[in-house]
């Protein structure tokens, strides 16, 4: 594929104007203001377009698409007890398969082309994340209650077989990392255990950190320790972590972060959406954080959307901050590309440049929302619709194009869904 | 046009489903589970998608578009002094026009049937209003600095003119309203006669009240009253009134505008956008105010999305008091639709009834991010993108359908808004 005439969003939130870009194989091969002499294929006109870097949801529980809306409205323990639990334990693997496929289909519709995940099912989730062609940093969601140890535990077996099974498939495509759901339904032991194991084998990590202030006030009761200086205690942070939600961390919580290299996963919509509260993005970042962005689920969103998600993500900062210039358009576009590659582990993503993946997003910037344009970032954070996303390339290939997703058998997807949820009593 | 098998959103946000909807001129002449008799042209499917009461977007400055992102990230008082004002002090009649056919256009594809303006340049606003086929809430924005009065004024002329030429124009498709920009950029002798015209003439009030802390507070440093009890002893709402933004009414200011029944116009994008604070939207509705939602110019917000403002007004509400339940999905429709036409003045609107105006707007409900559903007001405030609203009318015509605007000349619009741009030394 050949864009031709493009405006290019670079790292920084500037643009570099009308710009041939080629693809070849999964790769970014050529940038230049002059048309290359190599074919690339299929020749797209750029005008009046904006070429972006893929945006990566850094914190996803993607088979809850199947509970959009479902529960609306019950306070957090009510929702999780009386709907979410009870439905979640009649899902079986065609469930997950088809929501996760539904979930992947929305995500490309907003140009998102890789994200983290926590779940189960994970043999179904990644079927569907190998079929359809989006990046994947796969964990299978660890609960330990009861003071029990991994010994013996099937989550431990299926953690560590899908590892051993899938990590680094389709050239990287999908990457396993460990994960430790959060501190409320681990104990010391397990995590330690899975600590040593994500050491030995060079896995990442996968954690809740401190998303509701009981949660974290319960841990301070339980140990004496915040959630952050429970899991420093254990030895997790020694692991390269990403954290989702980080609301209630403390000063001290955040330079543990800072000093661990701790990646956030900041989840605004789903934060206010289960009122859990605002994160301290603004000086979490300020300290030099990585801070990248999540939707959460859909079932606490109720969107896979990055494009709300960073219009809502500086709006919040900002207003509840009581100044504009807290977190910048360049910034949080940002959050929602590098700093997520960053999290992930993945060097080759997050930014437009030759030889990093092709993992990209078409923007109409000519739009009746989209003009005038005074400037790019600005437009694309704040402006842009879901009309606006014309295109997501994942590695190469158009995965959504015009309402269309040339992989995606979205009928089926649709049928099964439908005979999923008529299985469900809710 | 009749509407086959289609779901209809009602008042309390429930919704009846697979009905026919019959319009004839302006009006919704039938509404029934049969197919009526009577022949109402065009038949449109309506299976698998969501007829909803057009949105009214409360509180306006239309022309505003043309500073869609113009002087981004600086503080309120700089952003309008070094930015805005600057800019605005170059605008002509037809800058405005275009501004305004191209934020009507954005209106209309996001569902919005009518709104609430105050500027200047009315005539020109007028004619965009008029053409374009939305409903609107016109008004002259009175600002009488320096203590002057209105004798002799040319704005105050201007208003008068206004209202006797356009009031109830297109059979009432466009009211005049009266104006008082602020109390900080008025005083009490212009209030009082501003108060004293509309009471004459049966006029309709639109004000800004206590949108910044400084605006709030400075006012009672100048009289020893909030605004709101500022304009209560110059009799100001006597006149039915649209406050804007009321980010830092207190408690008393709430008892008088519930007494005086005011409508408060709602704008949370624009609020966080500059920083301004958020309103107590739910102590106000708790105390029974009648809170309508608007964008504010697209220069704050930036886009005209009555979709974006009800979830962002929801999840700050919810968020931001730690409670999922403050604003409900149908709470905040009723906002979006009722609420805004009973500060308008139309007991014609807001609601889809027999022999209420055919404002309405069609809503996809079976595309990727809308499906499950288990809830359709639940997925319409909190999954609807752009991509869903197939098709809106303004009293019975077809003025946004699949990406195209029938009675608007899209591409004149886009080359003389370049044009007026080109103009303006930025």
């Amino acid at each position: 594929m050949l864009f031709s005439s493009i405006d290019i969003l670079r790292a920084d939130g500037t643009v570099a104007a009308g710009q041939f870009v080629g693809v070849k194989g999964k790769k970014i091969e050529y940038i230049g203001a002059d048309r290359p002499g190599e074919d690339y294929g299929r020749v797209y006109d750029g005008r009046g377009k904006l070429l972006a870097p893929g945006f990566i949801n850094s914190h996803c529980h993607v088979p809850m698409t199947l509970l959009r809306g479902y529960g609306e409205g019950l306070p957090l323990d009510r929702w999780l007890n009386e709907r979410v639990f009870p439905f979640e334990d009649q899902l079986d693997g065609e469930a997950v398969y088809y929501g996760s496929l539904l979930g992947i289909a929305e995500m490309f519709a907003s140009g998102i082309t890789g994200f983290s995940e926590m779940y189960y099912f994970c043999e179904d989730i990644v079927r569907a994340v190998l079929e359809s062609g989006i990046s994947c940093n796969m964990s299978r969601s660890i609960t330990a209650f009861d003071n029990t140890t991994l010994v013996g535990q099937h989550y431990y077996r299926e953690a560590k077989e899908l590892y051993k099974r899938y990590h680094g498939a389709a050239e990287g495509r999908l990457m396993v990392d460990m994960n430790i759901h959060a501190e409320y339904t681990n104990n010391g032991p397990v995590v330690a255990k899975l600590t040593e194991y994500a050491q030995l084998n060079g896995c990442r990590m996968q954690i809740h950190l401190s998303e509701t202030r009981k949660e974290h006030e319960e841990c301070i009761g339980r140990y004496g320790k915040t959630p952050a200086e429970f899991f420093l205690e254990q030895g997790l942070f020694e692991v390269p972590t990403t954290a989702a939600h980080c609301v209630h961390v403390t000063e001290s919580d955040m330079e543990i972060l800072r000093e661990k290299k701790v990646t956030v996963a900041h989840c605004p919509t789903s934060n206010m959406k289960l009122g859990s509260g605002i994160a301290p993005v603004t000086a979490m970042r300020k300290k030099g954080l990585n801070v990248a962005l999540g939707t959460d689920g859909v079932a606490s969103n109720n969107n896979f959307d990055m494009i709300k998600e960073m219009r809502f993500a500086a709006l919040l900062q900002n207003g509840v901050g009581g100044d504009p210039r807290l977190v910048s358009p360049a910034e949080v576009l940002h959050m929602a590309t590098l700093a997520g590659a960053r999290g992930q582990g993945r060097e080759d993503t997050g930014e437009i440049a030759v030889g990093k993946m092709a993992d990209l997003v078409v923007v109409d910037c000519a739009s009746v929302n989209m003009i005038p344009c005074y400037d790019r970032s600005v437009n694309l954070v704040y402006s842009t619709k879901a009309t606006d996303i014309l295109m997501t390339l994942c590695r190469g290939t158009v995965v959504y194009e015009d309402g269309a997703y040339p992989g995606l058998d979205m009928e089926r997807v649709r049928t099964q869904v439908v005979r999923s949820l008529d299985k469900i009593s809710k």
